[in-house]
């Protein structure tokens, strides 16, 4: 009986692994940091046997409440990701289990490896009215890649700026982002010849490579929490987000969106830049049409639940949409999906899944079109 | 203008890459070895612009003699592999390419990447009648994969061993991987029929994980060329063979093929270990049978050209090879196949490509068969 | 060399297919009737040979202005149809080509053939939220099949109507369908969710199997043309409509589309009962939000070329919209698809296509949907 | 609740369909002929209901101990067919079973249309080594394709000849012909390139289009047993041998296969054509060659269990088999699939399927080859 986690992604501890009904785990932190969550790891030779696996630092994770009622994801093919049962007592996250094959996978969330980001950028690329461009290096020397999707060159049109998986844990956002990147490809779907035939669409399918491949919840190769670094970004600490706002500044921007999961609440919602000391009605009433209309559009997404709004004055201005709402005058939103699943939209098999990532993502881009347009 | 190398398999460096017309790079030496040919790296920011790419230390390579008459390959998408003329001269490989797209891969054969490795053994997971073992782990933590093929329990069955990929630059060799495990699954082919009724098949589908994920040519994280370990492999420096070898003297060995892939010369060809001390005739109308019989049924491979036979007694123990055909009493024998094209099938578009390895595969398994019932 | 007819939906007649250059044809009428347009056959043995196909009698077609600045489709694996150009002079339509392979089809739209009838029903059927009615038998003892879709049992749900293919040559229209079937078939769409989370859609597949089936343009079996038998249907002469009329009687209908192809417009459009005695501001009202609507989601629709709207009191009652609106209130349009292509946003290689008929019908259902929210 | 058949393939007759528990059917016979069995229709509106089927007139079919323990073939999605116990009691065959769906399909073999079959052709068509002509027409009108497989021209090529599907309803021999045509369609195949450079291979896919369209078990339109026909064939009654016949005069043939299915035997076995006056030990040694060899690849494929062979003299020159042996002195071989499934290599959920068809295709295919080279 053996546990695995070195693969992209990867991200466990083994304390103990010799008894089936007591192997005992722990997550590791983010290099240089101490937030870890994130999970990921093969458990071979049990098939057959009444496992219990332990998280023991559960609760020490950076959201503990994520843990509550949590389901975790499990995948003998590495394509079918299903969910099971978890208990999470004592500060101790705990996984009953009996593996139908010799290996099973585990992991917070379905993963999203940086090899299938090369193979979606490379996929994008071989398109007419796509272009690719390489922003820069992240600290591990990994590519920075940037896409443009537009029909034609009108230089009247709106610049909108898609942003995901800052933290890089939060695979759904790069889901989201695949299934954002395939209906843009898709020419002749009517909802890709509004948007791209006034907008140029410009997209970072994933801001932090580095944490990405090393199993990291939060952080970059330096520890930092890059939605925290959007004041003052230094190639230094924080190249992903220094060349990524530089190329915004080149561009302007008209609409930004940063695409998140969050591990503690069971919704889809939107945090705005409410905090913002000059936030006025026009803005108000943007964030409002948005999100409306995108919970009328996609029964997955609602407007109730969510981040409290910040009073005007008290924005985060070292993160990615306060920062960019304030310098370019745009609507700029942090969308969030769970970890977990939808409280009303629920789905016992699957909880919230790659594929209703990519429903949303083709329902904010309607969204986006219709409030531009 | 950008050339990127830091993901699975990558392999170059760059020494000067201003001016598209003189890209000049070099191709990283193996950790902890002098070794080096494998290349694998992307090209951005070039699109429609005629470049030259030097690779300069092309001379110092493993063997230079891969370099003349090579046609390199290249991908737009990751999927779509093509060959490109090169000119090996002056001891400089230079590449002359006007890429149609924004970012463009180049690499010395198709990459056969770390996440494939583990979609395949999962993919075969699932099949009652493939097991797997994790042997262990190599030194940089990765697991060594066993799995093993077999219809029923008859303890009688022949035990076949097939390992591939010690060399990791040679990726054809964990492509003809996947296609023998393809064949295997199909419970339908008669041929998988009769192999899985009569043998139990013992795949090791890479036996060099680390440095398939470094990018090496040659050898393991410990600078260690594999296939000279055989004699007395060890748990520090070349633990992949250490395993290996022990498992195989548990089960026993009744048939052996370790695959490869031949930088220089252009044919599929077999060595076998006619050097061993007791070579006899038998040994000799076993080896004669299956080379004679794999030229009959497919096209690719060829008994005229490949390395010259060592006299008895001239066999290099280090080798998996004679290691085994000692060890086991059995036909033992290394199949290469080219990083270039066969010269008496050649096909000017893929060269060799990753769909003549599978069928190669499919054709090896055949005549096991065929030899062993 | 030879011209084929003998299968599912084909049409011709051979004059004369001696020389390459001189192909003499002529479209059968559709049987106990005058109409004929739709042509769908095979040449063969005419391989890298120029040829010249004319059809001698496309003046006396049912819309010969269908055949001006006509592109015909012509596919060689019957999946792929691309178009070719036509010449319509002196009342003969005339086909210059030079066949690629031994045998290629041409037809006047792409074909959709009863096979791929029954196969996507069968499709359909294999899911919850599907289920199956077969209303009754046509004239040639074929079924007439009737889909209903839904989530859940809400007896107030709309009751939304859609049938397609009354004249079996508009094939286009049951691409629609195809379209429309995948589209509510997707659990995880958010506008299938919407849809049928406040409707009952009734799908009538295909109107006019008989038709279909024989490569008629514009009637049944008995020579109805079915669009002008809602006023009267019989059992005897036009069965098909008098078991779907009776159906939405027994249901009710909230809305009702009938999706048709125009063999001279180049245009997508929509036509409405205007001429209802009864026509009131708030159906013109309806009619306006919905067309208005799909203009803006779908660029292929328009609303300024189309059929002259009616004045009140000139409806003819015959017809599926005007017979329906009449009798259940509702909203009940028309629409129409090109033979030819949209003069604003045109296909070169492809002309309007069975992907673009799929896109609109979703496009159709959103706004159908916004319509009844 | 109704029964339908109007579709291609089709056949049954509705004597009582109001109960479910006493569904009265009987096949229908064959055209200007009393032979029939084979049957394929659809039950609607039986959801959930405990249903028997009767086929009332089952002991009068050409092989009723083709229904001693036989086992249905039903589909619900017209891709996947499972098989499905029947009773065979009193010259009743009956069919207890509970729908799923609101329709679910029987047939006695997995189906294949004439549009599959058109498709089939067009696919192989698009293809360098593939050529096609059209030999005539059937007395339906109907087209009469052959296929022609070969690389290169050489004259001094082996012709083989193989015909599938003279009885249409045996349905088995056009899949095996689907697989044969996928393999001599890819070209990276190494059967594929052996056969190909040694051999032109001539395939007549479905040498009785009329017969599979109408639903007939045994003959053509005009009621003829075409495997009947080949020693004085004509083009008024039997059209179908007729211009094969001649065809095969003109290249020439020096290898025969003709697929069948047999009814009743549930085994594959080859009949050869002993019964020839002047059979002699090199043919028979050549047919031993082709079973033994085919038995040996091939684990459904057996040669102890078929037709006794005839007598020398006692041929039957109006078969297929005979007729052409005799004229071009070549093996000519009749091979048999079953309906039912292979007694020492069964499959509980699909019997003999398509997929093993195509299989066994393959290693025909094979062993031709090696019989030839």
């Amino acid at each position: 009986m053996e546990i695995s986690q070195n693969f992209d992604g990867g991200n466990i501890t083994v304390l103990n692994c010799v008894v089936p009904s007591n192997i005992q785990l722990a997550i590791r932190k983010d290099q240089n940091s101490d937030y870890y969550q994130w999970f990921y790891f093969r458990l071979s030779g049990a098939k057959n046997q009444a496992c219990v696996l332990y998280i023991l630092n559960a609760q020490g994770a950076a959201y503990p409440g994520g843990f509550e009622n949590y389901r975790v994801l499990y995948s003998y093919d590495r394509k079918k990701w299903l969910r099971h049962d978890t208990e999470f007592k004592d500060g101790v996250l705990s996984i009953k289990i009996r593996p139908g094959f010799d290996a099973v996978y585990f992991a917070y969330f379905v993963p999203f490896s940086m090899e299938r980001h090369h193979d979606l950028v490379a996929k994008a690329l071989g398109n007419d009215h796509c272009s690719h461009e390489l922003l820069g290096k992240t600290l591990d020397g990994q590519d920075m890649d940037l896409l443009r999707f537009s029909f034609g060159d009108d230089a009247k049109k709106s610049n909108c700026w898609i942003i995901a998986r800052q933290h890089p844990g939060e695979t759904m956002a790069e889901w989201w982002m695949e299934g954002c990147i395939e209906k843009l490809l898709d020419r002749n779907d009517p909802l890709t010849q509004r948007v791209l035939s006034s907008c140029n669409v410009f997209l970072v399918p994933n801001m932090n490579p580095d944490g990405s491949r090393r199993g990291h919840l939060r952080t970059n190769a330096a520890g930092k929490n890059l939605n925290r670094e959007w004041e003052t970004p230094t190639l230094e600490f924080s190249p992903e987000v220094f060349l990524v706002k530089e190329k915004m500044n080149a561009t302007g921007v008209d609409f930004f969106l940063d695409v998140h999961g969050d591990e503690a609440l069971p919704y889809c919602f939107i945090a705005g830049t409410e905090g913002l000391k000059n936030w006025n009605e026009q803005n108000q009433s943007e964030l409002d049409f948005y999100l409306n209309r995108l919970a009328e559009v996609n029964p997955d997404f609602q407007t109730e639940k969510g981040y409290p709004a910040k009073s005007a004055g008290q924005a985060n201005m070292t993160m990615s949409t306060a920062q960019t709402a304030g310098m370019h005058d745009c609507l700029a939103m942090t969308l969030e999906m769970p970890f977990k699943d939808t409280t009303a939209t629920p789905d016992s098999e699957y909880g919230w899944s790659t594929e209703r990532c990519k429903q949303l993502s083709h329902s904010c881009l309607q969204v986006m079109e219709e409030l531009l347009s």
